[in-house]
């Protein structure tokens, strides 16, 4: 409530407040700490009527607790994945000893899938799934091997060999490829039949499947009202599910580039939804670096601003010069028509929401080299700057564009050429370009979502009509067809 | 013998081989594995007669062990950092237990000094000091205490707190500021007195004053002749004993750029002889990250390729296409007279060899935000290709100037005009920038300095004549007066 409350004393826009394990009782997943949160349910609806959504974290490990009613479930139907013996597998993760369900068997999906319940019941209506690569610290043989290796080292003189082999001992046991090894999947295979799969050959395709149960599990739980979902791990195919979000970044900006050039390959995978940490997730960061990403945060479909629990605090609201932060939500929730409307027309014909410029600029060598600049749509090109200090950055325009500098809440347009440009980039501005013959419609913003007014427009750029793709956005009937406004100048 | 071979079969220049601490018998200074190395003398006499001089290491921490003569010296006179009750500190690094000469008194010093004549009677004439912060992998008493809390956690469930406080044990014994404090060196004060003052007020010039006793002790050896002396430690003041490289940096492109940026910073700091690691020394290089840094290495002081024992080899050799190593390299020799010459006249006017632009166009505001390109001495602008993949790079050009792309072996020039640029930078060229009115002369490559032949010389840029500073380069009496040659066109 805090969070939210501060959000909106300073006038920035939020819809969702995202959950931690921390709300966990006990890290044990399904459950809400009732001391922390003694009625999560009134909180999810006095936040809903705000229009602000929670969305808890769900992570794949299951606690090793004796009356944890998943846990105990779990073991008695045989639904974790389990050592060659038939025992189930247990690995270190956050509550420490735990097993990890076996997604690839439809009966355990539909099991925990159904879990999701115990959360939707109390009015939350979207999750993230995490650690289901699955992620381990330790299994019990590592971690036993560990502390047996440890021994031998103790009253040596520990030289170049031997320390360097002491000091890699304790963060060895970390997804280990021999613990990956120890246990099995009862997957189900396309026949229908059920084989015994060691771990490490299906791996890549684990995290999917929990993302799979939630998704499946959801639908179930609201057939006619979508829910958001979102994972760390999940495959070529999951995108059907859920989306991702690029997983534990840090708070540089080496990671802020890279995720400008994630998003293309993530679009080429299939997942549209997508985004980063933004401000970076470990290690501290700085007014500048979030304020950056932000910029870049604004196009999107996932933006949220997230960090781990032992760094610096980085909500908005923290900086000076706050309304600097708020003229960058501002573009976002003005955009959200727009982007919500690119984002569904690309989903529903295929294509790619953000694409290279090599994809649309095939025969301009100079275009085919451009990797951190990224095509929007059918419309905008963005540039974003991810370098410390930088008033500007360089921009490659494979053709003549209009260029929009959003600063201090209002829109300047001026018309550029094709080829290279040094673009000034003030630290609160966000700068990007629209193809000549296109219009770009802008909302008045709005503290939520759910109180853009969408009846009257502004607009970007020089073309003389928008289709706008319109919903209530809960149905699971996406179609362009009824759904398209047609906006004019 | 054969990494020289192998270089001289490539046909690309080599004047120097660096020994990492594997020459030494069991990591003890000043002595010479003799099964590895059974003639150390003929070795490094056989070399120079090719032109290659043996560069070997020398460690601060001395090994503790009863009968190797430096440690039994050291202990005999008190000449080791000691704890408060006066024995001698004990801390881990290459060797194991070890301890720490006490660099900061004079006494410590010329004992220290002196003992490189053990490798200069060998015929070796440079040295690089390392080690000498002192980094310090444990104290017997961090390392005591991590076994004992290692124990603590045995058996427990190790949940997301006990896990990684588990975890971070083993690393948390690296140079502990608590360790830091747990010495005290015997220091000469400015009034001839000695006080003892304990080792983390004094942490910052240690490894200087190491580099200190090596220069004070090689020019007792050798009053006449300069050797080369460069130090991972050091501290502003300490220019006049050694030179610096920038440490163990890693094999990424990003450490790449950060070497282009640190070498303003170094200049600033009076450190005129600096370079890195080519190619990175941690972690696994690539050919195109050892190309691209050895381009930006032509013009360091100091250019060396370097890596970890335990990493991909790194020599050009290694690699295919070696011409374009070959090219690389000899526009470096080709350059030597010049970049001596730049090197000395900016050392005896107390100006940087290397400046940020920002030092020569104040007054310019694009120019002043330029972090990625460099000024080298009078009449040069280099703007290195730092990142993976690229063909070229964007040049801001403060002022007219002439553009030299160097590939093949062959450079060749053209105007460019102030302002904003996309150069074409293939992976085998290098590309810089000289100014009108200034002459930069080539001379032919050769396969290692001693063989230049500077009796003919092609120049590249506008100007009329160039004052070229010489000397047979081991002279400590450098002054411009009476070395100053008129090239002219």
């Amino acid at each position: 409530r805090e969070v939210v409350r501060k959000f909106r004393d300073a006038g920035i826009p939020l819809d969702a407040v995202c959950l931690d394990i921390d709300y966990m009782q006990d890290y044990e997943d399904f459950t809400v700490d009732e001391t922390k949160f003694p009625d999560m349910k009134q909180l999810a609806e006095d936040l809903k009527a705000e229009g602000v959504h929670l969305v808890p974290i769900i992570d794949a490990g299951v606690k090793v607790q004796k009356g944890y009613s998943v846990y105990e479930e779990g073991t008695e139907h045989n639904y974790f994945c389990a050592k060659k013996d038939g025992s189930a597998y247990t690995a270190g993760v956050w509550p420490g000893r735990s097993h990890f369900p076996d997604f690839l068997n439809p009966d355990v999906r539909s099991w925990f899938g159904a879990k999701y319940g115990n959360l939707t019941s109390l009015g939350i209506e979207g999750f993230w799934n995490d650690m289901n690569e699955p992620a381990m610290f330790y299994s019990e043989e590592s971690l036993a091997e560990t502390f047996r290796k440890i021994k031998t080292f103790e009253g040596k003189n520990l030289d170049i060999n031997s320390f360097f082999e002491f000091t890699s001992l304790a963060g060895s046991t970390f997804n280990r490829p021999d613990d990956y090894e120890r246990f099995y999947d009862r997957a189900q295979m396309k026949d229908g039949s059920t084989a015994l799969l060691r771990h490490d050959y299906v791996h890549n395709i684990y995290g999917a499947h929990m993302t799979r149960a939630a998704g499946e599990g959801l639908r179930k739980l609201s057939p006619d009202k979508r829910m958001l979902l979102y994972s760390r791990a999940s495959c070529i195919g999951a995108h059907r599910y859920g989306g991702i979000w690029t997983g534990d970044n840090t708070s540089w900006w080496g990671h802020l580039k890279q995720e400008v050039q994630m998003m293309s390959a993530l679009n080429m995978c299939g997942f549209l939804y997508c985004g980063a940490d933004i401000g970076g997730f470990g290690a501290d960061t700085s007014r500048d670096l979030v304020l950056r990403w932000t910029e870049f945060g604004v196009f999107t479909p996932l933006m949220r601003n997230h960090s781990a629990w032992n760094t610096r605090r980085q909500e908005f609201y923290q900086y000076d010069h706050i309304e600097d932060f708020r003229s960058v939500m501002n573009l976002r929730y003005a955009l959200i028509p727009f982007i919500y409307s690119e984002f569904v027309k690309s989903a529903l014909t295929g294509s790619m929401y953000f694409r290279p410029l090599s994809f649309d600029y095939q025969s301009d060598e100079r275009a085919r080299r451009v990797e951190d600049e990224l095509l929007l749509g059918e419309s905008l090109l963005i540039a974003p700057v991810y370098e410390q200090n930088a008033v500007g950055r360089y921009v490659y325009l494979p053709e003549d564009m209009i260029q929009v500098t959003w600063a201090d809440g209002k829109a300047v347009q001026q018309n550029v050429v094709r080829g290279d440009h040094y673009v000034n980039v003030p630290l609160n501005a966000v700068v990007f370009f629209v193809k000549h013959g296109r219009l770009v419609p802008l909302c008045a913003p709005a503290l939520s979502s759910d109180k853009l007014d969408t009846t009257n427009f502004t607009f970007l750029g020089d073309g003389e009509s928008y289709d706008l793709y319109e919903d209530d956005g809960y149905t699971r009937d996406v179609k362009l067809g009824g759904n398209i406004r047609k906006l004019t100048k």
